[in-house]
């Protein structure tokens, strides 16, 4: 395990370790699917003039050019129809929305799990290539907040069931910033949340030269800008610490009541998952109202490992506007904890359950007749290739991890050996099956998570 | 459907279309899964060095450059440790073997199933972005032929398994074929694999007239060629086709054994499915003995939908070998088919199976507790976002496709509805369930194949 990458920042499985990961996303898909999720798939690649639309340069984009096109490069990258790799989900799904909007029922449900690209510099929780899977709802013209509330709640239903350490969903909301900056007279409210999204990174005082010599804050606003981030409650009293601040602006009035929704709604359905944490701000401009990072507990410097939140304007056709609210799920960054500190562990390491002894080459065609047999009861089978001596197939058996070595004898007797425990018993391929914990790889929590 | 990509070459399908793709993916991966192949994956991105090694640059490959980096990228180009796209999943597949030796048990079966890129001009079945799925075995030094019969079967009961038109597998042996050239004196053999390769596109005459021109073949040489390459059985008779064409050749013995064996099992095991082609050459250099190439009948103007074979030194290491056989399937090629011919339908256009209605806006709280009892028991369920008119709530379901919408009045008594039928019964949420047919998507050929 924990094998170093033969290129930087590319990661790659092994079988087993790749089990864990496709447990991950089966539990993932199935959690997605039971909330009325749907699958879709946006191509890898976007024009660089759609990736960069919303200013993302900083996402160290990757450009595409054939190798065998002759033409000059340096070109290429200031076209915008050049080609790229995206970045991220939520702009190709942005892409997607409007250029089928025909075709969708809105509100639109989709679920997304996919690989995506950027060029940085490679760290632990850092890839270059890696894997997300995002929910969104998105509206035709508007969504109703309720679908924010949802969201969360779905999102902490399907982290809950992955084989991972306890987490907490950190929620805050810009209207409420927002309106709290500009009730204290701080208009560049934009401005305010970058330099409050830095507090973890540099601490408070920090913040507060950043908000004086960058902003022109006062003093006292520079205070109550960071005293409003240091509120951070389980439950929905920072309603009544906001309100105890004595700031009053129509835009926070909303915030709080979205936040507070959205927290009664945790406080009942996922509790302990779900913290209102004003010092959230998400360095991306595109969100308008509920925004969401989450920490692995007692894995905290992994950095967020599932972000997210409401976009009112993120797609748009003409006048026509489609709000929407989403979660992305890091799913490589929580693999590789995962695997790395070794929290959760594939019962076996290959799909199959049985593998079908030789008796001699000539048998090999009966062999796969019981093999077909078992199969048609969903159990994994494999049959041996060469007829060697007994003790060597159950040798070859036991070191891919297969539990079952089936055998049958010249006068056609069958009998199977669990090759963990040695027991070996007469059984009929038209009806022996394993106990169900051996049907199937199963992928479980160490240590009792 | 059949909407056209907005990016050329790059196929994004509908909700619903996504859904014959998921079964598709899912029953390639449950049919694998029996056969105990080990699912892995690569990454998407190779060095130049590496993709190019069997001089594979007709395959247009992508290459990769930060945007942001300033470095000529003409430089990048030529240089092997620049990065680029893969453009299939078997020369990743032999860089990972070669990587992971130390970590896997031989005979590895894996199957891997992912995106590839190719900058070649799209048209009808060739895409620049596609989805293929692989299945290979690869032995440490040695792997017994058995693996060539037993990939052949699983891929046809794979392909079996999917909402397609019947189809072919059409089997050659570059031995046999190498052999009875050589046999005739024609010591180019790559050579006249190539001019070979090009008989279904350009005719017998035209090839002879390669053979000759480009080959210094004789008349006679050319025809025997010819003959051999106008061999078809759906049985083991091409032995006997072959052998009265008067030329002997130890390897040529070989290859007829070979391919004996692998149509011998065919006959047996998927009758109708597999017939020995003696046309069949495939392009690539790598291949030492089974060919495979498979046409949809009656779609044969769509090109091979799964082909592959045996490759006995792909992967090496200082003086170890890996030699393997495998197959790939094209599945955007035939999702891409299913979908433009309506070959196959989903029963419904999202998972969703219940709508929980709202009787005010005050009860969502408790359809969600509705929603959660029939999620425990697998059945996908979305709640009503607003209390709108109850018409208007079922409308909603039924232009999302959704066949059940709950109610709750305000006593707590529940029913439900059948939108499809009309058909309203109370129903208890802790033990309702819908039929099994309607309980998930499924997915269903039309018309009966």
């Amino acid at each position: 395990m924990a094998r170093t990458a033969s290129l930087s920042g590319f990661p790659e499985w092994l079988p087993e370790e790749r089990l864990v990961e496709l447990h991950v996303l089966d539990t993932l898909r199935r959690t997605f699917e039971l909330h009325g999720f749907s699958s879709i798939e946006t191509r890898a690649v976007e024009t660089v003039g759609q990736l960069l639309r919303k200013g993302e340069i900083d996402k160290e984009v990757y450009g595409l050019s054939r190798l065998q096109d002759d033409e000059g490069d340096a070109a290429a990258k200031s076209d915008p129809h050049a080609l790229a790799l995206h970045f991220d989900l939520t702009v190709p799904f942005a892409r997607y929305v409007v250029e089928n909007a025909g075709y969708l029922a809105f509100p639109f449900r989709r679920y997304q799990i996919q690989k995506v690209w950027r060029g940085e510099r490679p760290q632990e929780g850092r890839a270059r290539e890696f894997t997300q899977a995002d929910i969104d709802v998105v509206g035709d013209g508007e969504l109703p907040f309720r679908y924010d509330v949802e969201i969360a709640l779905v999102i902490a239903e399907a982290l809950n069931a992955l084989p991972i350490p306890d987490f907490l969903l950190r929620i805050n909301n810009r209207k409420l910033a927002e309106g709290f900056y500009t009730g204290i007279g701080l208009t560049d409210t934009a401005g305010v949340l970058r330099s409050i999204d830095k507090l973890e990174k540099v601490g408070p005082a920090k913040v507060a030269e950043l908000l004086k010599e960058e902003l022109g804050a006062t003093d006292e606003q520079a205070q109550a800008a960071l005293k409003l981030a240091g509120i951070r409650t389980m439950d929905t009293s920072f309603v009544g610490q906001v309100r105890a601040l004595g700031v009053t602006n129509e835009l926070l009035e909303e915030g709080l009541n979205e936040l507070e929704q959205v927290i009664a709604a945790a406080v009942q359905r996922a509790p302990g998952r779900v913290v209102a944490d004003l010092s959230i701000a998400r360095g991306l401009d595109y969100y308008t109202g509920t925004v969401v990072e989450t920490v692995l507990v007692g894995h905290e410097q992994l950095g967020s490992i599932c972000s997210g939140g409401r976009y009112d304007a993120l797609a748009t056709k003409g006048n026509r506007k489609f709000p929407g609210v989403g979660l992305s799920i890091g799913v490589t960054r929580l693999v590789s904890r995962i695997l790395s500190q070794d929290l959760a562990k594939a019962t076996r390491s290959v799909p199959t359950a049985v593998l079908v002894t030789l008796n001699n080459d000539d048998s090999w065609g009966a062999a796969q007749d019981v093999a077909a047999q078992l199969r048609s009861r969903g159990i994994a089978t494999e049959v041996a290739a060469k007829a060697e001596k007994f003790g060597k197939q159950i040798k070859f058996a036991d070191r891919r991890g297969i539990p079952f070595v089936w055998f049958t004898d010249d006068d056609g007797k069958h009998q199977v050996k669990d090759i963990r425990s040695g027991e070996q018993v007469d059984a009929d391929p038209a009806t022996w099956t394993p106990a169900e914990e051996d049907l199937h790889v199963r992928v479980t929590a160490v240590g009792g998570n």
